[in-house]
Order: structure tokens, then sequence, then C-alpha cells
């Protein structure tokens, strides 16, 4: 059975995820740079908790869902370990103020480009960047949503479309080659500003798919 | 009636808005640099053509819709005309190589941020940038996409949405200030991709909203 690390897993994306990749009944382990925390927000939603590098060392796939503080420094930890692996980057590299969200800008072009030099020997892929923390925490709740998925790995963007395809109302779509990831991370500051003004939590769907 | 004109109205994108705007029964002229090519263009969808600077000066509500190579210009030609008035900037700039489109750095932050530098007087709204051109030009083909409308003066933008939503199947939504723009542009190399792979007319739509 394939292994997902979710790497940052005690925050909400990632933990949301995860839970809904546990219910899918795919085998999730959490990590966290704290394991003591990561085994807490594991057993909240039935799956096991370790720190971030044997969480990808375990794993056969690997999320990074922490914050973009802290993104290089977790890639760089598990640089190694994700050799040959899968590795999906689903952060968004924003900063806020008193006006909302902005995209801040990343030397490497996107938070996905620089995993991508910072693991060179990684299968890089930028995915799962629109689902709401919110709407995923609440296993109840039906999504509605489409995602993203960046990659120059061809093979490994079809692995993570279907990786969004087992979470049900979640549908992966190809969406480019990772020179363009930069505004599918800076797009969340739009659906942050959307989520202000209409008290929703938006995500996204593309229209014309079959 | 609210007069809109369409610069860079012989475009594929400009004269499908247009033509769209006509349907619904609102007031439009198409501009273009060569008043001829506007005319010509502006026969086929039913509405009148001129110059770019007449086109604006005639106009409540002005679209730059040209190519973003003349986008600058355009908009220092009818800075003084659009004095006052709204401007909505559906510029996407991209570029293009073997592997498809990408997006290109603007100085000002966004090809909006910049029509608002070039025409300070002008009330910049950006919207109407994933709109399919196939898509519009059919007048039979119903639409289904959202319109993404970012502007730092809330009315302007209300009066935007409205715009949009006058056209069936579309709708408008508010999503962000200005600065929030370029990722807005830059997503349309994303749609291109998505098109290419599913060989498709992709638009977004904003999910959660009531």
């Amino acid at each position: 059975m394939t292994t997902i690390a979710v790497l940052g897993g005690t925050g909400p994306q990632g933990k949301g995820l995860a839970a809904r990749w546990a219910q899918a009944g795919l085998d999730v382990v959490l990590g966290s740079r704290d394991p003591s925390r990561a085994q807490a927000a594991a057993e909240q939603i039935g799956v096991r908790g370790t720190g971030n590098l044997d969480a990808a060392t375990q794993a056969d796939i690997v999320l990074v869902a922490v914050p973009f503080a802290g993104h290089a420094d977790t890639v760089r930890e598990v640089a190694d370990a994700v050799s040959g692996k899968i590795l999906i980057d689903c952060v968004n590299p924003l900063a806020f103020d008193k006006q909302g969200a902005f995209p801040v800008a990343v030397p490497e072009g996107s938070a996905a480009q620089q995993a991508a030099a910072l693991a060179p020997q990684a299968r890089v892929v930028a995915a799962f960047h629109h689902v709401s923390a919110v709407l995923l925490a609440d296993l109840q709740q039906e999504l509605d949503i489409d995602i993203m998925v960046l990659a120059d790995d061809r093979e490994a963007a079809d692995e993570v479309i279907r990786l969004a395809d087992v979470v049900p109302g979640m549908r992966g779509v190809f969406a480019g080659r990772l020179r363009n990831a930069a505004q599918v991370e800076a797009l969340t500051a739009n659906l942050i500003s959307i989520n202000r003004r209409y008290k929703i939590h938006a995500g996204v769907r593309i229209t014309d798919l079959p």
C-alpha cells in the first residue's frame, strides 16, 4: 500500500488532507518538527505521527504542508529521504497585513520550484493549494473542488491527480509545468479575499472539463 | 445608457466580450489603432467602430483588451480620456515558447497596476482575464464562468461585477485588490496548459458561493 507522509501535518491544511486520505483508506503518517505534537495530531484523525524526517523516510509520497517560513528548512532536512520519491508541495508563499493576504516573492519563482532546487532528486509536484482547511477538517462536509496539479514530470503529475481523485468531491486537473506554479500558489490570496467578502470557504472548479 | 468602449476590439477576446454585451443590450463601441479595422470588426457584431482614443472618449466604461505588447502605449494614449472613468484591464502578460505559455514580469506588478500607474485618474478594475474567446465568439454557446474582479475602488468593482452579471452564464466575483491582480492575469497560462491537455476551453468557477 502507498504510504503518504504529510510534513507539517499538525497544521490545518496538512491535517485536513491527511484525514481525507485516511478516510479514503490510504496509509498516512503525519510529520512535524516535534514528534510528540505530530503524534497528538495524528491520534485525532486515526493515523500515526512522528518527526518530519522519519515520516518522509517511511513514505512513498511526501506532502510538504508547512508554513512558507519553514519551507526551505523542511525541504533541506528531508532532501535525501525524498530522493526518487514524489514530493507534493502545497505551500502558499503569502504574507498578511490589514488589507489581507498578498504573495511574497520567492527567489526560485515559487515554493514548488524552491523545493525542486533544494531536493533535486525528488519528483516535485505542486498541488492542493486551494483546499479550504475548514472544509477538509469536517469529514461530513462534501467537497466540490478541483486540484490544480503542476509538474515537469508527467507521470508524477498523473499519480498526484489520482491522489486527488481518491477523495470524494475532489478532482485533480493537470495545470501546467512548475514554471507556472507561482500564480497557482499566489491565487490563494485571492481566495482569501473572496472568503472575506462573501463569508465562504472558496475553492476553484475548472469549467468545460468533461 | 452606459456606453462601453472595447479597446483592442478587433482581437478575439475584446470582440467576443463586445458581442456578448451588445447581445445583452448595452451600447458598445469597438476601438482599434486602425479605425477602419475597428469598423470592419464592429460590423460583424452589429456595433460601431472607431480609433481607440475616440472610442475611449465616447464611452463611460473602457475595457483595455489589447495584447500586452501594446498595453502601455494604449493606456498612455487614452489616459486623459479615461480620467474619472472605470478602466477595465483584462490583459494577460504572457509569453509563449514550445512548452506553452508562461507569465512575463511587469515592472509595476501586473498589467492592471501598470494601467493604474499610466492612467492615475482612471478607476482601474482588473477583470475578464479567463474568458475563452472561442466560447465568447459563438453567441449560441452557453457560458458557465466566473469573472474575478479586482480593484482598490470598491464601487468600481461592484459596477464591473454587474457588467459581468449582465451576460448570461457569467458571474462577477470580487477577488481582491489590484496588488493581487498579477496571479489572476498569470493564471491564464495555466488555463492554456489545461486547454492543451484536455482539448477544452477552460474557465474558472469559484465554489461555495451562494
